[in-house]
C-alpha cells in the first residue's frame, strides 16, 4: 500500500481523457490520494447513485462538486432554468457531502454586452439558490475565473471582486481559489488574507500558467513547468488561515490528457510533494 | 477629397503587413484620417528623419509611438539596457512630436515567478527615464494588459493598479486606455473617471474582444465584431472628460492582416462612424 499524501485532492477535469470517475477515483487511491472532485458530467457519466457509492466505498473526500453558476441569461424563462439546473447541482453535492459546489458564474448572455447587468444576474441566482444550498448543507464557492473567459465563462474575474460580490450575499457565500486564474492579481496578497479572515475560502485550485500558452482554455499546466510562484501563493493562503485541499485541476488537451492517467498522477503526487517540502 | 473623421486614429500595427510606414500613412489620408500611431520597429524601418518627413508632410497627429517599456530583467545590466532603449523611445517620440510614449511595462524576466518583484522594477525603470522624457517634453502612458499577458508583456494589468503606479511615481504620468485589456475590470466606470479627474487620460485604443477567441496574442476583432461594448466605454471615458483620439488598433493574423489595406481602413472609419452615430 502507497502512503498516503495529505493535503493532495485531485479534480476528475485532470484524467477525464483517460478514466471514468470510478476508474479515475481507485486510480487515485493507488497513488495515496484520498480526496477528489468530480465534475457533474463525470458523476452523470456512471449515475449519481454509483458515485455516491464510488465515495462510501473508497472512503474518499470530495473536495468540491464542479460546477454550479453559469446564471446569466437572456431571458427570465432561462434564468429560471440555470436556477433550476443549480438546485439539481446542490443536491448532487449533498448527495456526494461535497466540501462545496464550485460556482463557475457565466459570462455574457448570447448577444449582449452589458457585463454589469450579467454580474447583477449572478448575484440574484446566487441568492436566489441559497436558501436551498443553506437547507441541504452545501456550502457554495464562487471561482473568480481569469479576465480571458470574461465573455464566455466567468464575469467574475478577481478574488477581489468575488469577495465583494459574497459580502453583498451573504457570509457563509465563500470562494473557491485557483492558482491558475488569480495569480496574476494586483494585491493579491491583500485578497487572500481578507478570504481567510472573513472565513471564505471554501476550495484551492492548483496548476501553472505556461509561457507560452498555446489556448485560451486547454493549455494549463502541471505545477512547476510554469511561472507561478505556488510555493509563496501556498505561504499566503497558509497566512490566511487555510490548511484545507490542494486541489489539483489542469485541462491540458495536447500534453496530460494524452498521457497514462497513471503517470499524470503520479506526477501530480510528486509535484505537490516538492511544494510541501520547498516550504519547510 | 474624402472628408475628414475627426477623432479617428489608426495604429499601424493594424495595417502592418499590408503597408510601411510611409504607405500606411498616405493610405491613412487617402480616407480621410489624419492621425497614426506608429510602432517603433516600423519607424526603424524607413528610418526615423524619413518617419518624421511623412509625419510633417501629411500633417499628421501622432497619438502615441508604441512602445516604450519591457523595463523587468533579471540582471542590473539588462535593466540599464532596457532604461536606454526606452531613452531612445523618448527621443523618437520626441522627434515624431507623439502625444505620448505607450509603455508595454514587460513582465516576469525570464527564469523567475515574483511578479511583485517584476512591478517594482517598472516603478523603477518609469521613474528613472521620468526625467528624460520631461526634458524632451514626451509624456509617459501606462497601458495597462490584459492579465493574460502578465508573464510575458506586462505585469501592470489592470487600470486600477496602472492609476495606482502612476500615483506613486508622479502626477504627469499617465495612461493608454485599450478597450480590449480593461474591457472586463471590475468597477471599470470608477476607475476610468478616476483617471480622468487626475489628467492621466493619455492614450485611448479601440478594438473588440472575439468569442471564441482563438490566439491570446493575434485574435483582435474589428470594433463591432465581438462583445465590448463601444458606446458604452465611449460614455464613461467622454464623462471622465476625455475627448482625444480613438485609436484602432487590432492585432489579426489570420483575419485583418491578411485583408487589402484600403478594406481595412474603410471597416475601421466605417464602424468609428456608426459608434459615433450610435452616441447620438
Amino acid at each position: 500500500m502507497v502512503a498516503p499524501v495529505p493535503g493532495l485532492s485531485i479534480n476528475l477535469a485532470t484524467v477525464r481523457q483517460q478514466w471514468n470517475m470510478r476508474e479515475a477515483a481507485e486510480a487515485c487511491v493507488r497513488h495515496g490520494i484520498h480526496a477528489i472532485s468530480p465534475w457533474r458530467d463525470q458523476v452523470a457519466a456512471i449515475g449519481l447513485d454509483e458515485a455516491v457509492r464510488v465515495v462510501r466505498d473508497l472512503n474518499l473526500q470530495v473536495t468540491g462538486l464542479c460546477r454550479g453558476g453559469m446564471f446569466p441569461a437572456a431571458t427570465a424563462e432561462l434564468r429560471q432554468a440555470a436556477i433550476d439546473e443549480n438546485r439539481r447541482a446542490i443536491d448532487e453535492a449533498a448527495a456526494l457531502k461535497a466540501d462545496c459546489l464550485v460556482l463557475v458564474v457565466g459570462g455574457l448572455p448570447g448577444g449582449t454586452r452589458d457585463i454589469e447587468a450579467a454580474r447583477s444576474m449572478v448575484r440574484d441566482g446566487i441568492s436566489t439558490v441559497l436558501p436551498h444550498a443553506r437547507a441541504q448543507g452545501v456550502k457554495l464557492a464562487i471561482e473568480p475565473l481569469h479576465p480571458m473567459y470574461a465573455a464566455d465563462r466567468s464575469c467574475v474575474n478577481t478574488l477581489a471582486q468575488a469577495l465583494d460580490m459574497a459580502g453583498e450575499i451573504a457570509p457563509d457565500v465563500g470562494v473557491a481559489i485557483d492558482t491558475y486564474h488569480v495569480w496574476w492579481e494586483p494585491n493579491l496578497a491583500a485578497s487572500i488574507a481578507r478570504a481567510g479572515r472573513d472565513g471564505r475560502i471554501f476550495a484551492h485550485h492548483i496548476c501553472d500558467w505556461l509561457v507560452p500558452t498555446k489556448d485560451l482554455l486547454l493549455d494549463r499546466g502541471m505545477m512547476g513547468d510554469g511561472v507561478i510562484d505556488l510555493s509563496g501563493f501556498r505561504a499566503m493562503i497558509e497566512a490566511a488561515g487555510y490548511f484545507g485541499s490542494h486541489e489539483v485541476e489542469i485541462f491540458s488537451a495536447q500534453d496530460w490528457w494524452t498521457r497514462d492517467g497513471d503517470e499524470v498522477l503520479r506526477v501530480c503526487v510528486e509535484r505537490y510533494q516538492s511544494l510541501c517540502a520547498a516550504r519547510v
